[in-house]
């Protein structure tokens, strides 16, 4: 397959390594390894988990569990709390498939019992530190309340966490000290009312290594990694499984800018901020590497400065933008795999197969 | 249709009024009108303004070209530096479509020369300022040689600039200096070289008058505007034309905050910085307003001030938020409309229609 726009390319060798050590670490600790399938939102990929015995998987959406249930998923874990206008759409899912959602409230909870025709298991959402979503594991009124209202209908599974918070540290310390705290919150919940324990973010996940307090892992994005996670401190370069090839469109030697057509449709905006030379803040949209045969090389060579809907800008030096002319294709490693995955129609697979995945409709 | 799921919502009387008012604004200075169709996607909403007697657009990308011609475009400009890789896709666009390409080095130049199969117009695209692309306007010699090297396959259209530093004002004393320069360079250029001039950014169009030097405008933002078109002072609340419609999925008093479904993947990751009331940076994803029968109340509720894969964060005072439950459906006015259009399969019209657009593959 010739490549003509921005198009994003799959290690799968690299892949298949990351699942190969999640897995190892989670079957060390004796826990169940359940990943987040948004990172790649693809029946194909799921395939690669399911070769490795993998059988459970999370998702982020009703729309995605549909999708992998479809695909032959039965145990899945909506990990997004329940949206009552969904109701249907929940219970509409494969009677074949177990279903779990996550609950945090009364409100849902009552919703959930009333609407769902669908026998599911529910989770409580319980906020480790992240302050985004999930019950506050103090509230023990509440949680006592959830678990005594369950029902056949809405049968009760265990805490589930997310400590997204780790994705702010850039050091081993910090990321102990969350991890630290998110097990003595859900092993106390354990210890009280019982249930499993669900957990999981690639950093606390990648980094930490004694998970025995957990009876599953639900981590996404270390299947590909990405320069956020780099900086994070999550993976070294040679483990990050995507690139994006893209096609040059102007050279500005004078300002040392590569314009290329990748822009916040292809990457996304989300970027993280660095340091320069100097110490200066220094945007950071993805990072520019050489494509070769079968790949990519993982010296870094320019950084992408700035994306506009189609343009990306990469600033890269002297010694490295003579190399470079219109008509070259460059790849780009992206700062959040998750949300570049979201803006593809589809994948390049590094040995030159299209990889088909969700589309929205 | 029911809303359950994120779902754009466009006001169509909103985007008819600010075509009226682009088109009477051009009309004034004896300019055409090519607006920028990257910012709707959509043959149907293209449609408005074929009934308003455009004729003329503009894109962003080789696919999007070929899908406005499949719909009976039949004058185009793809603006977007010429890419060497897809002169077979531009070559294959319709013989009945009127194309015009951009370029800016003489690379690109022979390569569209050598390689493509149908006539086409170029236009230089000139650095007005922005230094995201574009040919210094200083470089006279590199200007000549374009212009000398036009062939009947390649014909010399004249000078196309856009001025997106513009984005990074606040007041009309900044744009209008920018607007000033630009229209010096181009004025000069047309001058000294000839050509048309086509000219373009939706801060200048909507905040400047006279474009009597310009042939041709090229805004695309107008027809929806957004929350950072309307801190540039582009446009008035009541004139921005998209809201999304999300639902409620979680609340927490204790802080202030609803969560929404509708994150990353629906709004898009670009923010601006505002200042809060005590001149502390706030980040803003979006403005929280309230859905009534046909539309939206432009009454602004709280601000989106993070954003997750498909979680949104809602800040709002004590006396909104006890109004808001879980279920409910609140409306986001988009930070960057034309970001927030891509991320999506489809629209909704406030009269309850689905809109149909382009799909990525």
């Amino acid at each position: 397959m010739e490549i003509r726009t921005p198009t994003l390319l799959i290690d799968k060798e690299k892949c298949l390594r990351n699942i190969d050590k999640m897995q190892a670490k989670a079957a060390n600790s004796n826990a169940g390894l359940r990943p987040h399938f948004k990172t790649h939102v693809s029946a194909e990929i799921g395939n690669w988990y399911r070769e490795k015995g993998v059988e459970k998987c999370t998702v982020s959406s009703v729309s995605m569990a549909k999708y992998f249930a479809e695909n032959n998923w039965s145990d899945i874990t909506i990990a997004f709390p329940y949206n009552p206008l969904e109701a249907e759409e929940i219970s509409k899912i494969g009677d074949q498939t177990n279903l779990n959602i996550l609950i945090e409230s009364k409100e849902s909870l009552e919703h959930a019992t009333t609407n769902l025709t669908k026998n599911v298991g529910f989770f409580i959402k319980v906020d480790v530190g992240t302050h985004r979503t999930g019950v506050d594991p103090r509230d023990e009124s509440l949680i006592q309340f959830l678990i005594a209202n369950a029902t056949e209908k809405l049968q009760f599974r265990g805490f589930l966490a997310h400590a997204g918070h780790s994705y702010g540290c850039r050091d081993l310390d910090s990321i102990q000290w969350i991890f630290d705290g998110a097990k003595k919150t859900l092993t106390h919940l354990h210890e009280k009312f019982g249930g499993i324990i669900s957990y999981g973010d690639t950093p606390s996940c990648s980094l930490m290594e004694d998970f025995s307090f957990c009876d599953e892992l639900r981590p996404g994005n270390f299947l590909f990694y990405d320069w956020m996670q780099h900086n994070i401190g999550s993976c070294n370069v040679e483990e990050i499984a995507v690139c994006m090839a893209c096609p040059v469109v102007a050279i500005h030697p004078e300002r040392n800018e590569v314009v290329i057509y990748g822009g916040g449709v292809h990457l996304s905006k989300d970027m993280i901020v660095e340091k320069d030379l100097l110490g200066k803040d220094l945007r950071c949209f993805g990072k520019m590497v050489a494509l070769e045969k079968g790949g990519w090389n993982t010296k870094i060579l320019g950084n992408v400065v700035r994306l506009s809907q189609e343009h990306g800008i990469i600033k890269l030096p002297d010694e490295e933008i003579t190399h470079v002319k219109v008509g070259d294709i460059i790849g780009v490693i992206p700062v959040h795999s998750c949300l570049t995955v979201d803006l593809q129609g589809h994948y390049l697979s590094t040995t030159g197969e299209s990889i088909e995945k969700m589309t929205k409709n």
